[in-house]
């Protein structure tokens, strides 16, 4: 409660979403954007503008299971009917798991300590309700996941990851994260890459997974990501991971 | 091999489709049901019209992990050759799972034995990922799984299911079916009924499931079942489930 503004609450939201219709998190010229379809909802309730500011944007096609936003807004009615009143025009793809009356000293984005990403690889042939929630990878040579699982172990801790970010130039911005956790477990045909640090880079996580797919195909030793790291260069070992495989599974605060 | 033309070769396919986006199995005008995709496709192979015969039907919505179908065709690359040119020009919600020659007195249809559906609820809110695939209960009263069970243990065996057909008018067709199956498991917010039977009518799957619903709601006693199979006369107790919670898992021959 803002003491300035008696009647103004700060609500965190917590929200799922299946990125595969929407432009990313991002509000875009055209409004396909997963922010623009919920602030579009918030303005039909509260009639006017009223901005949302999430832990951090999703790219095109990236879905979420655990991300979180807030915004400020006068409501009387409690955190449960305004849930309900933003859920009822928002599309099915969009779901809003949570709503709380948060202090005004909460931040989505500053505020986060963390987060944690889930990557999902499908190998071989996919039916068609794994193919939109997966890499699929149907090549013949199986990966080798124990590699992967190495280069795991190298990738993990406080490192410099700018090999493993999309920034071009030279270094301007902070690129050390700590990669508190990477872990990979398979179960038959499913690999999961869990992905866990104190925050991450654009398109840093789909880095991490293209790169260990790259030394799974045995194109790149594990030792190789050693290097990646001291090097800061990113290379062609560092493909980017499709975007409908990734999961911001939580936000930690 | 048929002996007067002896080029020909009957071809068993085993598929998986995602229903949303087609107008079901059967051939539709406008052409965007299953099988005019799959004929389509087969037209571009082949350069005539060739028609293929499922196992049966499935309406709009309605997912399959285990259709079946065949079709006479000559091909002389042998049958993993067939299924890389046929899924080559699908689109990725129809999966050819194997491709087969069989012999001529194989049909799809006709030499079934026997089908497994399964059908999934979904208690509570859901998330984005389950809603296209589940039937989601959003109630406060939870469901009486309870007497559900002890529903489906009336229902099971051979019985006239015509009060579960979507029939009207005069009996005309047999309406027997052997129930061999019909059991319901919870896993949490998860619950998965399984029917298998020597054959089904008409959405009887959906209004097995339907009225097992109206049992858990409370609203129909589980005896009340055994009365609907004695009369044979469908009441409002038999709600049609709705599509996206069906899958066909698997024929039997």
């Amino acid at each position: 409660m803002n003491p300035e503004t008696p009647n103004i609450t700060r609500w965190k939201c917590l929200c799922a979403y299946d990125g595969a219709p929407f432009d990313g998190w991002q509000s875009q010229r055209g409004g396909r954007a997963i922010q623009d379809v919920i602030e579009a909802r918030l303005k039909e309730i509260f009639g006017r503008l009223i901005r949302i500011h999430a832990s951090g944007r999703t790219d095109a096609g990236v879905h979420a299971r655990g991300q979180v936003f807030h915004f400020d807004a006068a409501w009387k009615h409690g955190p449960e009917k305004l849930r309900a009143a933003l859920r009822g025009g928002l599309p099915w793809q969009i779901q809003i798991k949570s709503v709380r009356a948060v202090t005004a000293d909460f931040h989505s984005r500053f505020s986060a300590k963390g987060k944690l990403y889930l990557y999902y690889l499908h190998l071989g042939d996919a039916d068609p309700f794994t193919r939109p929630y997966a890499w699929v990878i149907e090549r013949v040579q199986p990966l080798d996941i124990e590699a992967m699982k190495k280069g795991a172990a190298i990738l993990r801790g406080k490192h410099d990851f700018r090999a493993f970010s999309a920034l071009n130039g030279p270094p301007r911005e902070d690129t050390v994260r700590d990669l508190r956790r990477l872990e990979i477990t398979r179960r038959g045909a499913r690999v999961r890459i869990a992905a866990e640090a104190d925050g991450f880079m654009y398109k840093m996580v789909r880095s991490l997974v293209g790169a260990l797919v790259t030394v799974g195909e045995g194109k790149l030793a594990p030792d190789g990501l050693r290097e990646l790291l001291e090097t800061g260069k990113r290379t062609i070992s560092v493909q980017t991971a499709p975007p409908q495989g990734l999961f911001l599974e939580k936000v930690f605060y």
